[in-house]
């Protein structure tokens, strides 16, 4: 049986039991057929030593758009980072950054997902991609 | 003329003026011949769903000993991160995480790092690698 | 001054100046706005142990999409690759794979592309990513 | 009960109904502890438009390298490629490379290994890691 995805509202539930992506302040803007779009506000705390968005914010956004999209359209199995890889090709400076995930294979154990990461103005600021590894059980908060 | 590496002092106080670095409380702990090893307590806020260090940090970590080696050895230059990728291997759940830079390859422009972070007992919960970009001028709040 | 791109043919000619890319019969069968495709035989001496296509050859296509648009789209200048990133999604057994390479940056020094690999059937194989170093002077055999 | 790795003289003759690897005349010159040492000609077809060795024999030799080292330390499981990633540092002209492998991690499911390469100076060339995923069942040529 195929399983249900979680919606936006699940998922930014989510998000608050997940300490690091709820001290970012992270948002789950929307949910599309193969992915989702994560929000984040360039905050003066998330600047490098040159002043622009720090790299492993970056990173971090990589990280998390690629696994909420794992653990929502699994219907909330539990899952883990297996790699993560991003590249740098904008600083971004002001207002925010959205990070939209695109599932391209979600096999039996490991899901490959691919993230675009954009500023306010359209602007790709990164790109980045995940292997995810789904574990046995729900995650932690998630009824099934 | 080889420039003079930034030491422990000089790195420590160069975080200071980095924003991220400075939030999440990192710490160089030692300057070796061709790297740095740099601490992260795994505080509380640090954690994903499962209660374990959350991926984004550990990528923030190989950025971060990556980045402080590439500056420090080029005596304070200015650099930014092309890409950066991180397996993960191991959860890390108490204590710190150490994360230990080796420069490969120092070239007129691009910069390769490998970074081992390890738990407190010397586990190995994840490797990475980043590469480096040189930019013109001095790191700001460097004197060179 | 924006250079002119390599065209098909000339793409084409310059794969017979470079050994390994002629050795396996590689051709590009389009050039696009942003990129290539390449078409490779899935010959037998192509094959792993398992019998399907080998994750070498297939990051040879990711490496030589992406290196052919970079040298083509600046008009025919030298480029090495910095590295080379695949994530194998699905075995390859019959036919031909056609490796289609989209530049995402193209800066002064570094250019960006990103790469997918399908089968016959449209079926994703593989994506992939390459960061290029653009060299002083044109590339061997392709008069500027 | 721990399988029993493979030996020099098993890996080689593995390569054997291995065609890609076959047909580029890869050979295992050494088993350590931890992986494997293969070996690697740099022939004229094997050069890339500047005459240096080809980025995807480079990534073909991390591809092996760490395979090998994978199916051998189970003692001859198959196992398929997830994610290939090679950093190139120094072109290679003449002679041999030589390719180490080392087992940072063997899981359940997964492997990742890391790999480095050096021409016949011990200068380092190219450095890679690769996750692998053992499949159910014996490689195909191996009794177990």
């Amino acid at each position: 049986m195929k399983p249900i995805p979680l919606n936006k509202q699940e998922l930014n539930a989510l998000i608050t039991k997940m300490p690091f992506n709820h001290h970012l302040g992270l948002k789950v803007t929307r949910v599309w057929a193969d992915g989702i779009t994560l929000e984040c506000a360039i905050l003066d705390t998330f600047r490098n030593g040159l002043g622009t968005l720090h790299g492993g914010v970056t990173a971090t956004l990589v990280d998390v758009a690629a696994g909420l999209a794992t653990i929502g359209f699994s219907g909330g199995r539990a899952a883990t980072t297996v790699e993560l890889k991003t590249n740098y090709l904008r600083p971004a400076v002001h207002g925010k950054v959205h990070a939209r995930s695109r599932i391209r294979k979600a096999g039996k154990t490991l899901t490959f997902v691919e993230v675009e990461i954009k500023d306010d103005h359209g602007h790709l600021v990164a790109t980045g991609t995940a292997t995810y590894m789904t574990l046995e059980g729900g995650f932690p908060g998630v009824k099934g």
